[in-house]
C-alpha cells in the first residue's frame, strides 16, 4: 500500500478535501475550496483536480505516493461509478466521475455517495467507533440515514435502505413532500420541515411569540427561541421531536443498532433537541431498546472525508 | 457429512419433525404430534425424544446417520444455547435444551428462536429462494418478523431486530400493548388486534352486522364477513390493511428488501387482505420501493422445519 489516501467530500456549498497516512488514518492536512454550482457545476471537476494538485505540492507529495481518493458525491451512484444527477449541485452528474478524475489524477478514485461515506466515517473514526451496528441519521434540509453493521453499509434491493426521511408518520397528511408521497417525516422533522410546520403554526395559532418577528425563518431560529423559553417556538420543538422520537424507536424496532447518531447542522442544536428526542425515543422504544444511546456526530463535517479515506482502505 | 439431517419445530400445539437428506435438503419424511403443555412442559422433551426415536425406526436410520437436529422453539434463546421462558409454552424453558437432548438424541443439536427458523426456511427454499435479501412477518396471534441478508438473520444490539409488532403506529393510543407500550402495530394489526378492534367498532357504531350475530369472534370470521360484503367487517379489513400496508412501507424505508412475505394464520387470509394491503402499500412506499412484492409465505407450516434443516447444514 502506498503511504497516502485522499479523502474528499464535494457538497452542495464547499469541497473539502483531506490527506491521509495509509496505515492508520490519521488525517495530515484538510482543505475546504467553495464549490462553484454555476453552468450545471462545469468547474467542480477542474477546481477539485486543482485544488488537490495544490495540496499534495505543498506537502511535497506526488500522484504516486498516493493510494486512491474517496469521493463522497450528494447524489446516487451506481455500481459501475455512474453519478446519477445531483439535484443540490445545479444537476451536475449524468457520467463517470471516478473514470475521468482518475485521468486528471493519476491515482484511483472511488466514487460513493456523501451520505453513505459520512456515516462510514462516523462508524469507523467517530460515535461508532468499536460498535457493530449504527444507524447515522443526517438532519439538514432533508433527512438522509444509513445503517451500518461490521463496517458494511445497508444499501437494500433499490438502494434506498436508510431512507429514514420517508417514513411514514401521518396518514391524513395533505400538503406533499419531495418524493410525492404524503406525511413523510422530512416534512416535520427536517430543517425545511420544521420550518414549514413553524409557518403552518404560526397562521393558525394567535398566540404571540418572537418567530413573529423573523422575516426570513431558519430552524436555528426556532430552536434559538424555544431556548428563549418562547411558547410557540417550544411546541415546534415538541411537536418536532416528538415525531423524531417515535420514529427512531421504529428503527430500534426493525434494525436496533448500538447507537443512533445524528448528523447535519440540525444536530447542531443540542440539549434543547437531544432531551426531548431522548426523552420520546424511550416513550416509544421496544423495552429492550430504550437504553439504545441517540449521540450528536462527533467528526462533524469531516466525517466524508473521513469515510472517504476508509473505502479506499477498504478497496485496498 | 452424514446423509441425513433433523428439522424440527417446538410449538404451542404442535411438535413437528422433518427428516431432511443432508445434500439437497429434500424432506424425506415428516411428523407432528400434539405439544403437552401441561406441568410446565415437562413432557415435552421425552416426547419429542421419543418421536424421533421413531420416526429414524421407522426409516431403518441410526443416531450414527443423522448430522445433526436444528431445532425451533418459542421464545428467545441465547448466543449459549440457553433457551429463555416460552410464554406459550406454560413457562418451559430456562435450561439449556440443546445440550439436553444431545445426550438423549445422540447426535449434535442446534437450538434457534422460532420464528427465525421460520424465516430462514421460506429464505432458502419458500418465496425468497435465490433473492438476496427478505422481510418475513408473521401474522398470527401475536406479529413477528425477520430480515435475512445472504443468508444472514439481522438479530440485532439486544435481539430485537425485525420485531415490526412494536413499531408505533397510533400517538393517541390509550390501551396498552403486552410488550407496555402504547400504540404497536400488533394492537391493530394481529389476529388479536384485529379483533379487539372489530370489538370497539362493534360497541361504538350502530351499523347493523353479520360480526354482532358471532359470540366469540376470530380474525378469520371478520376476513369472512368482509368477503361476504358486511360493511362493519369491510371497514375492520380496510383499517387493518391500512395501517400494515404503511407500515410495510416503512420496512421497505428501511431494509429495502427484494421481497416481503406473510406467514402465519392470518396471511391464508388470501386476497381479501393482499389486494388492499398491497394497495396502501404502493400508496406509502418511497418510489423506488412501490414494486417490491408483498407475497404469501409457501412453505406454510413447514417453514420451521426446512429452517432447522437448513441451520444444521450451515454449521457443516
Amino acid at each position: 500500500m502506498k503511504p497516502y489516501i485522499l479523502g474528499v467530500d464535494v457538497g452542495g456549498t464547499t469541497i473539502k478535501t483531506g490527506i491521509f497516512r495509509s496505515d492508520d488514518l490519521f488525517l495530515l492536512d484538510a482543505r475546504e475550496i467553495p464549490t462553484r454550482t454555476e453552468n450545471a457545476g462545469a468547474y467542480i471537476i477542474s477546481d477539485l483536480t486543482e485544488s488537490i494538485h495544490h495540496q499534495l505540492k505543498n506537502m511535497s507529495l506526488k500522484a504516486k505516493d498516493v493510494q486512491g481518493a474517496g469521493i463522497g458525491v450528494p447524489g446516487a451512484v451506481l455500481d459501475d461509478g455512474l453519478v446519477m444527477h445531483c439535484a443540490n449541485l445545479d444537476g451536475w452528474g449524468g457520467f463517470y466521475v471516478g473514470r475521468y478524475l482518475e485521468q486528471l489524477l493519476d491515482f484511483p478514485v472511488c466514487i460513493s455517495n456523501d451520505a453513505n461515506l459520512a456515516a462510514l466515517g462516523e462508524y469507523t473514526f467517530g460515535g461508532g467507533k468499536g460498535l457493530v451496528s449504527q444507524f447515522f441519521m443526517t438532519l439538514g434540509t432533508g433527512i438522509g440515514g444509513s445503517y451500518i453493521k461490521k463496517g458494511e453499509i445497508l444499501t437494500g434491493s433499490h438502494g434506498a435502505a436508510g431512507e429514514i426521511g420517508h417514513m411514514k408518520i401521518c396518514y391524513e397528511e395533505k400538503r406533499t413532500c419531495g418524493c410525492g408521497k404524503k406525511g413523510c417525516l422530512e416534512q416535520y422533522a427536517s430543517a425545511k420541515g420544521l420550518v414549514e410546520c413553524a409557518k403552518l403554526m404560526l397562521l393558525s395559532d394567535r398566540e404571540d411569540s418572537m418567530l413573529r418577528n423573523i422575516p426570513v425563518l431558519t430552524a436555528k431560529d426556532i430552536f434559538d427561541c424555544a431556548r428563549a423559553r418562547d411558547g410557540l417556538a417550544s411546541k415546534c420543538v415538541e411537536g418536532m421531536t416528538r415525531i423524531l422520537g417515535y420514529a427512531l424507536a421504529d428503527v430500534s424496532c426493525l434494525l436496533d443498532p448500538d447507537v443512533i447518531i445524528l448528523g447535519g447542522g440540525v444536530s447542531k442544536a443540542g440539549d434543547i433537541l437531544f432531551e426531548p428526542l431522548r426523552r420520546y425515543f424511550r416513550e416509544a422504544a421496544f423495552p429492550v431498546c430504550e437504553e439504545t444511546k441517540i449521540n450528536p456526530a462527533i467528526l462533524g463535517n469531516r466525517a466524508g472525508i473521513y469515510g472517504g479515506a476508509v473505502i479506499v482502505r477498504k478497496g485496498e
